[in-house]
């Protein structure tokens, strides 16, 4: 640290957490800043929290700069999301996407503001630093890179001290991390395996003994992969927030995994994201129909390096454009309704309908006289030439 | 078929379905077959099925073998199936290992009893057909494959005359498979993408809406990746009767999926497996305890194929034993416990236990101060250098 | 055959080969054709043998239609192979290519001229059968099929009583298969594991024993991923026709292999593809120099899975369309010029060079002092806590 | 460093080269070390090299330990990388074998003598200090690990410097590291994409132009995947340097490629490797002729696995022993015999012979009627199932 120059100006990316709040004092008193620029993203986290953060800050002496990237996330981000059914280790990617787009909007306004330098408040901990750091090195390779929690090895008991010390607010509890698409509960923090987030703790997910009596049923209608009706909301902005809703209260999209981080570390995660785990589960279903096996089989394999790019903070990077190349030519025959019944903790498909779907009962039905079955026995002695190649191996090995 | 000799001695896989009872009569009218030998394998379809099959043939003067095939089935089969995470295209693999298991000891009671031909029921629309004929190609090459059903392309109308006219009698309804690992339902037979399976077709499952107040909380012990007790179970034949019992209730363990089958062509699939469908997702929990991530990302990929193999009827293929032989080095460590709560159609993992897990939250953990956090700078720096280079070769060519 | 209706008049792929002239006979006899139209697709083969092919059917009153697919061949198909690095089982992929090319015009000829059919010279034993029939039913699912060879089930030598008794005339000797990409010769007629192609059957090769004294030294460059200069030579089609001179008479692109055929049987092929060799190693010397590690890590499995469907017949089908989707976007940096060596039987790199490049030495020398090296040691613990995860285990374990 | 506590007792792997040289006086000198062990480990790196290193420490007063791993690298490691095609970005994977070898013998002395520190001599730019850290701390957890050449960031110069000014004598000239499956040269050294070693620098290699008039015939046969004999060359051990000294002097082996590094940076590198090159050639065709189209497929993503895990420095990982599992399954019928011809940079195969082969001629000939091709008409349009339904799909949409 020491033998660093100190920084000109630098752009802070604050989101209103102890973490950031507390980077703003860190970077003029252990960094020697001269001036240091907030840039806020929204990403959809919501209008109160926004507000709040602002709020938060309003007393000291500092230039806010507010971008606002909703649409982006949503109509951009989620829509390749949604198309390359992106999960990692069984729940929707989510803070790993706004992390990084947050880091782009930031290397942004640092070139627009001037800046030398950009800072970010994670810890030492986690995968975030490894999520901003890339993306601000890929964007922007000239700025240097800040990470006053982590580089200082402030616990957060430290950092606690720290915010009374400079009398700064910040609210207090279980961390979370809120996006439209998904919200991660105490990340890093459940350090026990059995231990229960409370209900209470969940903003739209509710124990499905708390559910309707009666079912939701809705058709959701895909355009070329992406979700463009749902029930009465139109688009995905409405359609996210529909499903959060309806399908939160029926006790839909409570994850609770074991995540392999980026390095190495094994932690405990809860996340609700109700929406996401309907729209994920109906997109892949609309596929199985109108992809072929092959397809399916193939972009099993490239959905699944998708997310882990994106999971270790590579949506820069080359190989994901590429992914992003195939799945989009993927997509131009996922169009289709499908219909689910969200009701008490399941998600029941109930209807499928496609012009461009691949299944033809006609062909396959057992009821039907639809060809001439015995054709099929020279199919099933062809499909045996390799059993009867290792089967004579067998008895020729045994017979020497 | 009109230039093939005569069979002289045949050994029919009999299920006691309209399918292998009507084989019977086709061998000797229209394979000239001298003597047939019903084989009757018990892989646990249970005690009436197996006397009602017995049963419909008793007036028949044929001789009748019952191989027990159940314990074997139960485990080797499904303890294979588990630690595979046996899945293929979402639903617990069954009926396609029963398949093979059969076709195995019909292919050795033929030998045994002098056969010159083994014969199986499959129509020529399915993938059993498949599965049968590779598996007796494989193990007894020297045997004659026969599958008259579809060698004299028999429609189920046409079936339904020629047993009014043997005056065979037979279960009528819709079709269905029953191991204790799994049912299908009416497969091939549901021609429509939004026809519901009645509530009372089902064996085990009750919707969520019919589930009772209370939920049930197990917990299964596993030893290297084989439950060996759940509540009060001990072994595997009683750990799966009981959950198909109690899972089923709880409205666990139904799936309805589109099919891509070993032809290519799509079917729509309806299958009840509450034990299978429980056992899996607590065993996979496990592995995420006690594998690295490393072994977790590749495992993924033989496991798949291992479904793949499975499902296309090559259990007995050499590269399916070559997967065996990895999956089961991978057990090694997957020893523990994991509790799970069931609930009107949701089943909630609430605890998880081992000796031989990994997760370290003491290291892990945002609030403990357990590693210097400034060292990982560096970390995250070099984690960049690939980043560095490519945002260096951005601006090189920008600068051009 | 009884059953179906006659042929009114069919579009027959011709290349003058012995089963292709046949056809024309057996669509009139044993068809009922009333109209046979020839479609010569010229792909490269040779002007020779095009006028050779065209005399051979002179005294037949047929219409005889040339397609010419040579520009699309070398600068669309071969152009995406050196992309893809499209080799199957170790050898450049070229007449799996050319079938469907040659299928594909085929088919459009056939609409164009108003016929119910299209008929090709396949027998039943090759890979060859399926790519036709793959790609007539794709791009033209409502014309039938006719495969009269391997339908009448023909011998080589009834093939050559035949063709007397019309008198026909035909090239003897072995049989090959010639593109500008590649000859394939003998194909499945070499059924011996150490026979060996005599010296004079190539056309390009000659042994490293009667090559020059002096090497070879060409520099080729590529303008993402396509060669677009080697020497003087400018432009695919010249870059192709030198490169089989020169780097044929160094000994360079003769392959011998066993080769895993669609239905599954081996069959043992030999090859020659002197031009095709070099592009291919060098292109892949030159992606080790532009693209990132993980690029080249996942561009493996897509160009595995490219090489897949060409081989099987799908290069019209979807899947491949996705893939190359990848492939062109992952290209877009592959810039610059690679120098080789070609020496008897030895092609060296002994030159690279591209803007594009990712080798940075100032970096990675062990001579320069580019870099604190002390800053790699929490690096290095970092890399290894997973290990030390596991070690920890072990010593629980054991101790236990 | 200044905060960690002085080394008691440590066992240093030393190679005699100047890094492990100098190592000897850092750690007394800068760590404070009371006791340094040194440990030897007789990999084949020649009797030679051993006594040089022996000479150059033996004026110091310090125990020097021998281990000899010879036969179990030969026997064990070399015999596993054969039977995984083990090569890693195009060359024989050798030293990052040794690495980890060496790594498991010292620490086993390490707790055998006592100590409490292991310590190795890599600098900070490459890949050795991360397989050396990997494999002590996996193996023996409670040691602690020193690298003092990269925790001092040392530089060549700096190295340099330091022997003269302790009295240290060491070999001068371009680097190398020798084992008998392979030699790197000058690893990290050649800062240039043009520059050629010069021939006299290789060991075993000749340039094609010097080679003999005649070529080499070899047969090599292999029992379950491990080469047992060669000409008149019995056991591993004299196969290799057979085929080293035969092969090299033929041209065969010099291999000159752009490598991945484990920090994600390319270096290039050189390697000699006559006797790895002939016998992983041979054993991937045998391959090709005893294993089916499934294994051979499948096998190489397991291979490729393998060899990603042995050059990152997890030969002890757990993942590694499940593909080891896999590979030994795999090797059950790789047995037969591959004659090679050597001659002037070409390495021609002209043999295979095997009782295990899956070449099955008869079926596949052209030439023999040994089949029915008519049978093949349904099979050609099963595969077409998926084509045709493309196909009708196009129509349906061009015509709504």
């Amino acid at each position: 640290m020491a033998t660093l120059p100190a920084v000109r100006k630098v752009a802070l990316a604050y989101s209103g957490g102890l973490d950031s709040i507390l980077c703003v004092k860190l970077l003029e008193h252990d960094y020697g800043a001269q001036e240091v620029v907030l840039v806020m993203v929204d990403v959809g986290q919501g209008d109160e929290g926004l507000a709040q953060a602002r709020q938060r800050v309003s007393h000291l002496p500092l230039k806010l700069v507010t971008v606002t990237a909703r649409e982006e996330f949503t109509g951009q981000w989620i829509t390749l999301a949604i198309r390359a059914n992106g999960s990692y280790g069984g729940y929707p990617l989510s803070s790993s996407m706004t992390r990084q787009l947050i880091a782009a909007r930031v290397a942004e306004a640092a070139r627009r503001e001037g800046c030398d330098a950009v800072a970010e408040g994670s810890t030492g901990k986690g995968n975030d630093q490894f999520r901003f750091h890339n993306t601000f090195t890929l964007l922007a390779p000239e700025l240097r890179v800040i990470t006053p929690i982590r580089d200082l090895n402030l616990s957060r008991a430290d950092e606690r001290l720290l915010a009374r010390k400079y009398g700064l607010s910040y609210k207090e509890g279980i961390s979370d991390d809120l996006t439209c698409w998904g919200r991660a509960i105490g990340s890093g923090e459940i350090g026990d395996l059995s231990t229960q987030v409370a209900a209470e703790e969940y903003l739209w997910w509710a124990p499905p003994s708390s559910a309707p009596e009666q079912p939701d049923r809705i058709t959701v209608a895909f355009r070329e992969g992406v979700p463009v009706r749902a029930g009465a909301a139109q688009g995905m902005a409405q359609i996210i927030t529909m499903l959060n809703k309806v399908a939160g209260r029926q006790g839909i999209g409570r994850i609770d995994v074991l995540e392999d981080g980026i390095m190495g570390l094994k932690s405990r995660e809860v996340y609700e994201a109700p929406a996401a785990a309907v729209l994920l589960a109906l997109h892949r279903d609309l596929e199985r129909l109108c992809l072929t096996k092959r397809e399916l089989e193939f972009k099993a394999l490239v959905d699944a390096k998708w997310a882990e790019l994106v999971y270790h903070g590579h949506w820069f990077h080359p190989l994901k454009s590429q992914l992003d190349a195939f799945i989009g030519a993927s997509q131009r025959h996922v169009t289709g309704e499908i219909t689910v019944e969200l009701h008490r903790g399941t998600a029941e498909i109930t209807g499928r309908a496609s012009t461009h779907g691949l299944f033809d009962p006609a062909t396959r039905s057992v009821e039907r006289d639809s060809f001439d079955q015995s054709r099929m026995t020279p199919v099933v002695e062809t499909y045996a030439f390799e059993s009867a190649q290792l089967g004579g191996r067998q008895q020729r090995i045994a017979s020497a």
